[in-house]
């Protein structure tokens, strides 16, 4: 019923407690590079350096790395300890001070410590590694939710179209999007997947097209601008992406270009999900007006990836990291609790509350 | 009222009409290199390695390179320089055999050597000479008209969207879908101009935006999926794109991604215009269906341009060069006989009875 399929896990900590264990996301799609890192120095490095990306894996990265770096010290002090502990945890914070999810974890981290009142500093040592664990757990059992779900309304053998990269190594194993695309393999649903390539930094050809192929998966690589033809041509039978924010309303911040899909799959008659864990809900955005889009540089546009510049220098670039794809064009939004279907304002508020 | 404005010409005879002055459109955007070519071997070059490309101006370099190739034959012999005429040509034809435009302006240069019945060689020459400048006349003529036309539904200030490149250096002069952004410069329309990169061959950046800089037209780069975004900001009041074919019923088959634009055009409630010289409707095309899609290499999707390639080897990529915007989405097709409406099947016809 079942087969074996490696689904790669980019986050894990060794069998001896002593290593992260992380994939190189900057050296894909030409080198699948693991790295052993024991430092909270290099985990600090890794994750400065983008070589870990997507919120769940930054966070679970986080979390390990002040593990690992608290582990050594050499005390049984606990005033001391506890010292070392938010010093690591302030050097790990300072890595990348706009990523949500990094704080979030050093934060649950932290709690845990302060929950351990009358332990001995090795006994914390090792609730805090269990606190990692758990953080990874969950965000695996989310991403494994939100699979199944979203798999409870493909059928075998569709072709579905996906954006950017909502991926098993931006999360600790799954991912949102791809993630009933891996429950699908595991089940033989033959799915035939085509990956945007998601211009500008093409996290659709170096990750997404990189991590299906890994695990099997048919995955074909298309330029943003033939989704449309490849869903005229009836190769697609619905949409699956991920989401940064979620407004109130159902609005859905994710990367550039996600709107676009959402309003060709719309022509099309075709299904568009968004799949959104429960904590890129924010329920204090009313409507996706509220969510601010990031800005970035122009030279990303122009000149990142390539041989030589490919526009002149003298003309301008505009790059906004994200767009807002109206609630009006999302089927469903798969969240771990189920799927979520018009009227968004109601069934959201509804789904909080349960 | 009017300002001077230099628009760039590709394609051009020099002075003593013994060169073809050609810009080498593979070294945009970074080296604006004019080649000066005086042999039929450096134009059949020139053609061959893509330093020309653009249907008309394709036309336009082959009958000046005819031109030149039998200007140098020493002969008062008729017979003689008629054989030297016919291969000259045939080599050119061979340049790229796919180019139809290419055989067209030969076929021209050939038909007016055919009227020339009882001139001297000279005078044939001259003829020759003549022909080539009447193509390169004419095409811009049909420019210049289709851009007067676009340019009566446009107004001062408006922010424009287009696709590929449509541009001055495809054509004698002006280009298509750019005519009319040209023609509004000279007259301080202050058009606001989007150019859509244009994945995977990036027209959009090497030559549309390059061109346009060039005439001091305020342009911006985005990446083929933001142009949803900047729509739903309000920053496009109309879409110009030019097309490679147009059916019977109004179907426009043109660079990979144009359909797409077209869908969010019609979402977003923002008018979309084709523009398309007389010569490019095939009223033997019934629908788009009929317009058969060129797929192209893999390569260019996963490797071209890149420092190193953005994609694993064993990912398929889909390569489609053209797709065909639906009659429905077409708010205009611009013509140099004016702007044709729906319905198409129609008045496309009427236009050919006129």
């Amino acid at each position: 019923m079942s087969k074996s399929v490696t689904v790669i896990e980019s986050v894990k900590l060794d069998d001896t407690n002593s290593a992260l264990i992380l994939l190189d996301q900057t050296a894909l799609p030409n080198y699948k590079n693991f790295l052993h890192l024991t430092t909270v120095e290099e985990v600090w490095d890794a994750i400065y350096e983008l070589k870990v990306r997507g919120a769940p894996a930054i966070g679970i990265a986080a979390a390990y790395g002040l593990y690992l770096g608290v582990k050594k010290i050499q005390t049984e002090n606990m005033e001391e300890f506890k010292q070392a502990f938010i010093q690591t945890k302030e050097k790990l914070a300072s890595s990348r001070p706009t990523a949500v999810n990094l704080f979030w974890a050093l934060d649950r981290m932290h709690a845990r410590f302060d929950k351990s009142k009358g332990e001995t500093v090795e006994k914390v040592k090792e609730l805090l590694r269990e606190e990692a664990d758990l953080i990874k757990k969950e965000d695996q059992e989310v991403c494994e939710a939100i699979g199944k779900h979203a798999l409870s309304v493909l059928e075998p053998g569709w072709g579905l179209l996906t954006h950017c990269n909502a991926g098993t190594i931006a999360t600790a194993k799954y991912g949102t999007a791809l993630a009933p695309i891996y429950l699908g393999q595991e089940q033989d649903y033959n799915f035939k997947v085509f990956a945007d390539e998601t211009r500008p930094l093409l996290q659709g050809a170096r990750l997404t097209a990189w991590e299906l192929n890994e695990a099997g998966v048919d995955v074909t690589l298309i330029c943003d601008n033939m989704a449309s033809i490849v869903m005229k041509q009836e190769k697609i039978q619905a949409v699956l992406v991920g989401c940064d924010r979620v407004a109130k309303n159902g609005d859905a911040a994710n990367k550039i270009g996600t709107s676009g899909v959402a309003i060709l799959a719309k022509h099309y008659g075709i299904p568009f999900y968004v799949c959104a864990p429960m904590s890129t809900i924010d329920m204090n955005s009313e409507t996706g007006d509220d969510i601010e889009i990031e800005l970035r540089s122009q030279e990303e546009i122009k000149e990142k990836w390539y041989a030589e510049p490919m526009a002149p220098k003298e003309v301008k670039a505009y790059n906004p990291a994200f767009d807002v794809t109206d609630h009006s064009l999302i089927t469903g939004i798969v969240t771990e609790k189920g799927i979520i279907y018009p009227s968004y304002e109601e069934n959201l508020e509804k789904l909080f509350k349960d």
